[in-house]
């Protein structure tokens, strides 16, 4: 029989980060019940696109092997809202790990929250898409105005993977503080970019080249235009807004600068964009020489004024000795600036991508919902 | 009648912090209660060395008036533990607020603990001392391995006040990271001075002249000896080492540079050392042109290798484009080297030291244990 402190758990998405998080939970399990034998972590279901693995006892399946089993499924999928019946029926309380970027699957939290059953998730879709249905979220949360009957919703991994960005930007707002601008560098694709075509110092290649690097190097979207269009950014920017207590109705509805070209917009194809990227590199180029001649670099950041509840994202100056100038590799930056801060802002740096470093804030956020739920 | 989310939440310490946490406490009551309204923080318990201000009734007293009316108080003072059984009778759930430094208070925690208070606090004594009153701390926690009655315990601001650097340094290690190495600038006093000393790109003036400046800003304690024995920073060490595994007796079991010099170590007062410190200044002025002659800058600074279980506190020297020499102002700087975050460390930075900035890390803590509590 499920004790109390048995927690039945559906992970979603066997990616990259899924299958990382897999890798830590196991752990988590292990390190949890040593600590105290009644706490029992169950992986009752695991689900990609096309297959799904169930636990129909309850005990759980082997969460080392889950993969492989998922593999050989070959039962029909159930739908989306069969999956949630299944894991409300659990006998205990379920937590879904969302480890996918789905859009119907996000429009689908309040629902799940309703049941109960909480939420984990990297996914930025459900927090970043229109303001209804962060609302509706909300609304359904234990955690937001919901009833305590209802499940938790985290997803710290949302922007900045797990780098402290959500909890820290929270616990500024809950405990009383004033928070004026936020200001960073969200992308670890357009940190890596900028980094190389104009390093401080000087040096760096053409930005056509430093794309096809980044992509070569894996630290871009299979498609690089993904990236260049500033729409990632822009969703990290309206989940920081929203939580600094703006209502910011979409992650279209404020400036985001676009680094394709508007001639290479119709492209057909990745390969079509970078072959014809060469071509504008001059624009760029003289950006990089009006910036250096005023002792600056370019970097690609994203902003928040509060008071003026201005958004932005898109390119800006800024001098060399500025620390978002003197970013390394593929790190973001997130400077909160805040009335009990001063001048100084508070922050917090390094990988902001990545599988591990993404799990490690969903774990992060399982762990949280363990406590509330013990 | 005291309902389920009533908390009785005493208060032992009233200077800086005390008095900024009584602010944000009066404007968290406010706000949990507009959120909802069955939610209700009463303040039970004033008490400073000489005083203390008690809600007989258990209502609590007005937060507000609360310091001005502490100060009207002429009964007798009741010992620490008539305090603690005053505490424990109240009809719910008990937090304790330790805005002291005090030795002899954190002693006690294993024993408020037990009985079911939880305990928020700055106060680095606790954790920094001997090992073993560490151990019986978590051993009578419900948050360490005590049991679920037993009282929770959090001292986010005993590191760096209100930045999330124990927040941060637990969730590594909890969701299973390795944390490889920590090293940082952990105090403001240390920061202002050799930012102001040695700045990045030159300049600075001699060393007495910068703790004389420092003092007169009130960056330093009273007596700057305080500072500048570096055993604050070694209790900061001592915390984070422990909670990255290491079973480190105390802040005097590694190596710890003292700025005080061996022939001024017997004055009587502060002032008669700042009075004979410029007759030493030779020898920082040494140090800084070594430094200045390989490009790089001193900083006082603690690090833990945690494979060699290398504690140290002492003067480093890092290039100039090192994040540790850009700090700026009294702002600390942690780094956190994990195998998960690779070669770029996980950076937290911000003023570490102040009396609204702590008291926020007080309120989160306090915010953590009604979470639990509810």
């Amino acid at each position: 029989m499920p004790g109390p402190t048995t927690m039945f758990i559906g992970v979603i998405g066997v990616g990259g980060v899924g299958k990382a998080f897999l890798g830590q939970l196991e752990q988590l399990r292990l390190r949890l019940s040593k600590a105290n034998p009644a706490i029992d972590l169950r992986l009752i279901l695991l689900r990609r696109s096309n297959k799904q693995l169930f636990s129909e006892s309850w005990q759980g399946v082997s969460i080392k092997d889950a993969v492989s089993e998922l593999d050989k499924v070959n039962t029909p999928l159930l739908s989306l809202q069969e999956t949630f019946d299944y894991l409300a029926t659990a006998p205990g309380k379920v937590v879904l790990v969302d480890n996918t970027s789905d859009q119907t699957l996000a429009n689908s939290y309040p629902v799940i929250l309703r049941k109960g059953i909480s939420i984990v998730t990297p996914n930025k879709k459900a927090f970043s898409g229109n303001f209804e249905l962060w609302s509706d979220i909300f609304k359904a949360a234990a955690n937001g105005t919901g009833s305590p009957s209802d499940g938790y919703v985290f997803h710290e991994s949302s922007v900045g993977a797990g780098l402290p960005v959500i909890s820290t930007l929270k616990e500024l707002v809950e405990t009383g503080d004033e928070v004026t601008k936020i200001e960073g560098v969200f992308s670890g694709t357009m940190s890596f970019l900028f980094n190389s075509f104009m390093p401080v110092g000087g040096g760096g290649g053409k930005f056509s080249a430093e794309v096809k690097k980044a992509k070569e190097l894996g630290f871009t979207e299979p498609d690089p235009r993904d990236d260049l269009n500033g729409l990632d950014v822009a969703r990290k920017l309206t989940i920081l807004a929203r939580l600094a207590g703006l209502k910011v109705q979409s992650p279209t509805s404020f400036p985001v600068e676009s680094l394709i070209p508007k001639e290479l917009e119709s492209c057909n194809s990745g390969d079509e964009f970078l072959q014809k990227l060469p071509e504008f590199d001059n624009q760029m180029e003289e950006l990089k020489a009006s910036a250096a001649k005023e002792g600056k670099v370019v970097r690609f950041v994203g902003s928040i004024d509060v008071p003026s509840q201005a958004v932005k994202v898109g390119l800006e100056k800024f001098d060399a000795s500025h620390p978002i100038a003197a970013l390394k590799g593929s790190d973001n930056i997130i400077n909160f600036y805040t009335q009990r801060y001063g001048s100084n802002p508070l922050i917090v740096q390094g990988a902001g991508a990545g599988g591990e470093v993404t799990a490690m804030g969903v774990t992060g956020d399982l762990l949280k919902v363990i406590r509330q739920l013990q």
